[in-house]
């Protein structure tokens, strides 16, 4: 089985929530794609940290088959956010982000990297993005991340590494942002003439979408009683399903289904707690129980019966 | 195979989209309900209607199986409700409500209606939703709409006629008010305290959730290239329901299931046209159609792949 590889920010987080508060939490979108993919396949994982945070802390990650030797150590601090959520957890405000090491990431990749065949490029740059492409050999089936400031500063580097994706990650706003509709189905299919046969469209609470080969694919977000922090949730359920892809061995429709429920079960994994705590509690088996409750939640009779 | 009453209102309907304009289109939540319960089952509409509006308008609903002589003429002008939608057709503006005869709406259900043992209560005073209770023989199976209105000012009818639901049938925003709690499961299961053992949350464009006997369950709306005008979609959505529920002759969970997918069916037949054009042009043929498409837009492989 060949590995994943991603490339995205490690981070300190500070949370603010209405029932709680994470100070100087572990976070950053390729802790949360590599802790989760980890439960499916190994991970090659590229990103970069400051003197304050002793790559020690990430040790976890090595236990789940994350390979650490593409994290730089940088001299100087590691990237911290600040953030506040409102009482429903769907709004959050910005208080502060101080990139800090991650000012200056140029991703690098390690020479046993370059023939990975999986690839999950976390929210970054586009221009790092593409980057990061330029040094694979073969032609790698990439997912891409991407967030509103890239879709409304960096249009054309955006467009370019669109252009060499397969599937694309986004939410509800920036895939409105970039399609310019509002409509799901019509956004979707836009968005694919970008380049990306695959599109998702996360919606938070309400779950996910996918257009891939002219076919649409729903799945709802698994109710849950105790929501502590959505904080990394999209990017959970990224690493969820690029992992569940790459131990697939395949990206056919119905395997990218499949990917898709793991995805949404590591979403639900990760807002049960702050920082990484949901997802380093969880194993295999977990998965597969939150697969199976979340097909029992959506399934019913295909048969028609004209009583 | 017994009838579905329901009692609601038939109304006027002026409506201003981001793309279109509908003058005095018939609407109302019993027009909405009785035109998609009439795909399925014989039904017993108990409404009043002004001088302004010709029984003849109606005629299309019998030929639908939808029995008239329970609708009231009342001398004045019937109910004429005006509004706009915002560009993403999620929130409307009420422009006008005149209640006209509706506003001395006493429902009083023909002899042949009070053996009903189906019956669906829209949106109507949850003291006019307990007279008509009072006035059927047995214990029917009674679903029940209401609205931020009565939950605001008619906390004790409410909670009375709510006490002798089986079905309660809310949007977001109601089940948040009545319940206290955003979050959808405890919202549900506070509900359901209430009285009725089966508690559905209807959340738009994002599809429908089910809390019933212990179980969830959740179905997405069908995404649309072409919405219109939402109006009427959670009262046709009601309607299909309740008249598959009829047809079937049984209320278990997994016919519950089958029914919410055809609710589902109905609201994406009316959001597509003004007024209940969709439904008009719809048989059960196409409600089949829409049925499967729901099953493969949401299905997934249940067999977990240790790949």
């Amino acid at each position: 089985m060949s590995s994943l590889l991603i490339v995205g920010s490690l981070a300190f987080d500070t949370i603010e929530t209405p029932t709680g508060w994470a100070d100087r939490a572990l976070g950053g979108s390729a802790l949360y794609a590599s802790a989760t993919a980890g439960i499916f396949c190994s991970v090659h994982l590229v990103s970069v940290i400051g003197e304050d945070l002793a790559i020690e802390e990430l040790s976890f990650l090595e236990s789940r088959r994350v390979d650490l030797s593409g994290v730089t150590v940088a001299s100087g601090k590691t990237f911290h956010w600040s953030g506040a959520y409102e009482a429903n957890l769907n709004n959050r405000r910005t208080l502060s982000t101080d990139l800090n090491v991650f000012a200056d990431f140029s991703p690098q990749l390690p020479l046993d990297y370059r023939n990975d065949q999986m690839v999950f490029l976390a929210n970054i740059d586009p221009s790092l993005q593409l980057d990061v492409l330029g040094q694979i050999d073969g032609t790698p089936f990439v997912a891409l991340d991407t967030m509103n400031m890239w879709i409304e500063t960096a249009g054309e580097p955006l467009q370019n590494v669109l252009s060499q994706t397969d599937l694309v990650i986004l939410n509800d706003e920036e895939a409105e942002l970039l399609s310019g509709t509002r409509n799901i189905l019509t956004s979707a299919r836009a968005i694919s003439d970008m380049g990306p046969s695959a599109v998702i469209i996360k919606k938070g609470e309400h779950g996910a979408f996918l257009w891939a080969d002219g076919q649409m694919f729903s799945v709802p977000a698994l109710p849950l009683e105790t929501m502590v922090d959505p904080t990394g949730a999209g990017d959970s359920f990224a690493g969820g399903m690029m992992g569940y892809l790459t131990q697939a061995g395949d990206t056919s429709i119905d395997t990218l289904k499949r990917a898709i429920v793991y995805g949404t079960a590591a979403a639900s994994l990760t807002v049960e707690a702050f920082s990484v705590e949901g997802l380093r509690r969880a194993d295999r088996d977990k998965f597969n129980s939150r697969y199976r409750a979340l097909h029992a939640l959506t399934s019913f009779d295909p048969v028609l019966r004209e009583v």
